[in-house]
């Protein structure tokens, strides 16, 4: 379904909502900039889409797959086709969604479809509403301006996983549970998610900005370039998060096998002192009708001081050893 | 044996079985399109493809040998020769069988032989039975779309592959057996195994859409390109099955050694209680003669009390150190 | 806030603390040298940067911004506009922190802007406050001194990881704690941050030196070479602390199995030797009415020997065994 | 020492055992073709080559060396030196060794040489010496015969390592034993060996293969090219060999800790049940004068049923926790 | 400290021993070959190098720095500024030293400096000395010898390293003590330090032989080809040794662990064994007054057979579990 439509006339008045005759019209002219948002793209805008703007069916049938396309570029000369990828991060469930953009960029016109509602696309929306200001320089800082708001929302994510990760180290090391184990392998995973729309994003940003195109003005490219040291900046702190995500696996794992560690000490310390004490109690616990000790005055109090002495030999030699 | 050949002749009329020699005489007049269907060649078969098609020995060679060969493009000039993998999935075993598709493309025909039949073909041939549809665009097409329905093929296997190791993992967290175990290790082999299927199968359809080879028209490479982007999603696919399979190796293992030390703990309890009382016991079991405690008239009494409190004492510092 | 500004005028003179016209009125002259210093950059000063200078907003925007650029070069032609990390390490918290120093060098300026206090910055500042003279072979020259005194920097640092590093795999050999782990993860991280802020400094650095840009002559292009090799000879001492980290962990993993090893080891001595004894001491501990060897003479001297011996020679098949 | 020489005159004659000057007037009529075979080369032997055939000294040392050079190739302009391995696979120490081959290619001769005998050369010796037909097509033809005979070779090999491997495997899961792990290192560094033998090789048939010297003609490097294939085939086949290796790896390791975990749970069972009762037989076997239960009539009967409660309350909750 | 000058004039008389000004003198005909070996450089030298040769000062001030620098080429067109390394290996402390060959290669003059004597630049000044022989063809085949000198010096540490880790493999399949693991983890780091050494140096001697520059003749690349064979050959035999250790240290963990599990079960059948009879012996330890069995006549003995039943069930249990 068609959202919303913008068209800035060469003269600077903005016009909203056309109807297709006029976006038609507005195309032959190859004047002002035209902005059209689809979401949730029905049989009728893919039509719109193929006989008005004229894109490849293959394109325009990317549009309309729900499945997850990597980030691409393709130039068709006329215009470019461009994949790319924001997320979706929910905070409770620690899962990393992707949601998809699809940009047409042509001389003088931005088309884009998604599937859902994204926050970059509706901000710049609300802008262009207002004065029109994004509209002003052109299809190519158009374009710029919704692929920079989409890496904006990159940050909030990764600092929010950040926090979460933070936390669930501390948890590793001071109360291991078998909960926590699952959360981090569900961190790891986020972050290779979020690792694989980075990498061929940043990709396509580059070559947006290195010229190889030339729907983009070379002013542009410069700006293009902003939003790829973004990308860097961003590729740099998910690499802080698959270390600390290792560390916090490692930190765990050892956490539980000192905890196991410590259960053993104490069953080697108890069982090191008392086994040999009972075998003594069970020597003169025996009925042997002819056994000395037992007659002797002081007997029982000599074989007490006895075991004490041994008890404490063994806790002072277990000691020794630094084992508890 | 061939299994089928259509003709489709430059004014559009559709013959099919054609016998050798038919063959040779469209073949000659260089136009319509010819797509002959080879399946678990034959001596005979490998002599036509040699004398009629003029098929380098080598080639033909590739075709007859039921050996698995790497995905590979030759090109010969008049003709491209092109291996590729399709895969079967036996979800009961879980295991992986690649099954291997020879392509001859030439400007006016296509030749496909295969040891064991494909889906991808039978489907493909169907359609042309039908109408002849897939053959109206010519052999780059034509070989697109046998490629293309190859390459559709992974998708269900992947998602059995994927619905598999969701439940494996949850097998892995609540109820590790040796079998489970197995399980994984068969999956990341299967991963793995489609990894070198599918990377390999990427490069090729990249360089069938790059316009390295005349014979695959500008139009046509458009369409080996939306191949290329489905195998990189399907590669992205693959990767997220081999980040499941890890995970759930890392918590199968885990899971193992959780289990392992809540048997260890009990055994501690256990064994930290009763081994001291054990020993009290012993010590009053003893048979000397004179030991005063057990003439006391409640001499048992305050004995049963003291191993009460000493195991009570005991019991809430395990509790405390929070071993159990 | 501009801290410091030097003009190298044509003739040798040094001046000093100059105002913004002044600034302007050198810059239009296009002769002598000048250096902008600035730290904690205020929009006044970005003011200054972009009326005075003409900076390119979006690199005047990376001045401003607190975040963390990654390490990169921007050629605009006019001049270069570089952004060089050092590091701050806190050896009691073990943690590597990076600063940030961006530097933009023209034909005949530069301007550095800092968030934080740089010691290197401040180490030439002094020395062009002395006589001018890390100013008086131009502005390629002055930047390389900066670039260098940075690079310098890293040096201490290295050695003081090192030193701690061995540190910690002594104490992870002979006394392994939970402190200690967390002491190697803390290094580890530590090394892989620096390995993050050296790789692309190094390449940036290589790029100056290879004759990619004209603000950088050929003569200087050899200085910056050698600070390349500086680098190489860093990232070497970088990849050895790796190496030992990696080392200290294994080492600390084992050390602590070991000891595990040693306490179970001991368990097994003593309950290997004592419950067979025990058992023997409760046979003849039970009260049966007819028991021939509890009314032998020497019955229980017998069973004391048999004890002895039974005990020794468990203790000598535990010893050949080599278990203790 | 020279083994065998071969001259196929222009006119399709074939001679054999040529002596020095024989070959040297063959050689300068620079028609016909000349094979030359060395084993275990001599001084003479090297003499000759650096004589008559006017080889490079350090080529030549090549040869004479018994070191393992890595496969290699050199371009001489006259001819190529080329150095391929070959494979031994000893089933019973399961030991991969590498032999060498040297082989030098001219316009109009061949001259191998290697230290032990080579299967490979023998049976394209063998060939040769029935009607001479591996020497009809040339010599590069004659070179590719020699060097597929080599690559033929793997194959066995690698099966005889795949039917090993899958023997270990099966001995991992069910009777893992010390020496099944020195099986699976052993196995693990034989791929690892073959690996580093088959990739350079591949490199270097790739190069044969793709027209980069002159002496490979045309015809002939469509022949290299399918030997390039079969290697890429063999090394398809190492990695599934490395993966399995890797597997039984993992699956000995868990199996013994499995095992372990059998052993450990048997040990707790029986103390969880046991310790416990025999504490109450403890106290009911102290001496104390005054102990009311002892004076029950039933009181040894309703004790003996209270352990069999407690036993049996044990072994349920064992069973419910499925630890057993 | 200049330790040694050789002058081979252009009619072949060998000087030796030249003061500054004969050297300077020689420099300025241009003909001849002049090296210059110094040793442990002083400042003096450096003047020398400095003023005479016109050597570009960091150059020089890299040989006289004693930190290690990474192997490395730098081209200042009238002569080569060559780095690189050769080891000594203590074969006691198992520990890789570095040591640093500096080489300046002009057309008619090799200046060679080092920090400690060096045992490759020994052997050639020694057959310098003798006849002048390695002088006599030309600068680059001097610098070759040294090089090829300095490569050769590997090979025994390399075999040393060798008989060392079968050792330690053996002793870890054996008798794993703490020490082998020490030894385990200073044979890999040896091995890493090795790569890392050799790496760089192959990627030197390979830019050497491919005529990247204009001091080395084409007859002397084919000579610096055979040492970068030679480096290749030792390069492959560190990956076995790589190999090697990894497999050591597989090999000791295993090792341990096996010992560990052999530990508990022994504990296992022990206490499984005897802690049930104690039991029963405990149960007729008791004193209740109407104990039945205790005044049967051959009670007693009937219990000794009960345990003898008991105790040899679970032998017989233990056994067919495999477990001992």
């Amino acid at each position: 379904m068609i959202q919303s439509t913008f068209y800035l006339t060469a003269d600077g008045r903005l016009l909203e909502q056309l109807d297709a005759d006029q976006i038609r019209s507005f195309l032959a002219t190859g004047e002002g900039l035209l902005w059209v948002d689809v979401q949730d793209m029905s049989g009728d805008d893919a039509e719109l889409l193929s006989s008005v703007f004229r894109f490849h069916p293959l394109a325009v049938a990317d549009c309309i797959s729900k499945n997850i396309h990597p980030p691409k570029i393709d130039d068709f000369e006329d215009y470019l086709f461009v994949i790319v990828h924001g997320i979706n991060y929910h905070i409770d469930s620690e899962v990393v969604e992707t949601t998809e953009l699809a940009l047409f960029l042509g001389k003088n016109y931005v088309v884009t479809t998604h599937d859902v509602p994204m926050r970059s696309v509706s901000s710049v929306l609300g802008k262009v509403g207002k004065d029109g200001r994004p509209m002003r320089r052109g299809a190519d800082f158009l374009a710029h301006d919704i692929i920079d708001a989409m890496v904006d929302n990159f940050t909030p994510t990764l600092e929010e996983m950040d926090e979460k990760s933070v936390g669930i180290e501390v948890e590793a090391l001071d109360e291991p549970k078998r909960q926590t184990l699952a959360s981090i392998m569900q961190l790891k995973r986020s972050v290779l998610a979020l690792t694989r729309v980075i990498l061929p994003q940043r990709e396509i940003v580059n070559s947006l900005s290195r010229g190889e195109y030339a729907l983009i003005s070379e002013r542009a490219q410069i700006y293009y370039r902003n939003v790829y040291d973004h990308l860097m900046r961003i590729e740099m702190l998910t690499r802080d998060l698959r270390d600390m995500a290792d560390s916090a696996l490692n930190t765990y794992l050892s956490s539980v096998s000192n905890r196991m560690n410590e259960v053993m000490k104490m069953l080697t310390l108890i069982a090191t002192i008392f086994i040999p004490l009972t075998f003594i109690a069970g020597i003169y616990g025996m009925n042997f009708a002819n056994m000395p000790e037992l007659e002797w005055r002081y007997g029982y109090f000599a074989i007490l001081v006895l075991m004490a002495v041994i008890g404490a030999s063994l806790v002072i030699y277990v000691r020794k050893k630094k084992w508890v």
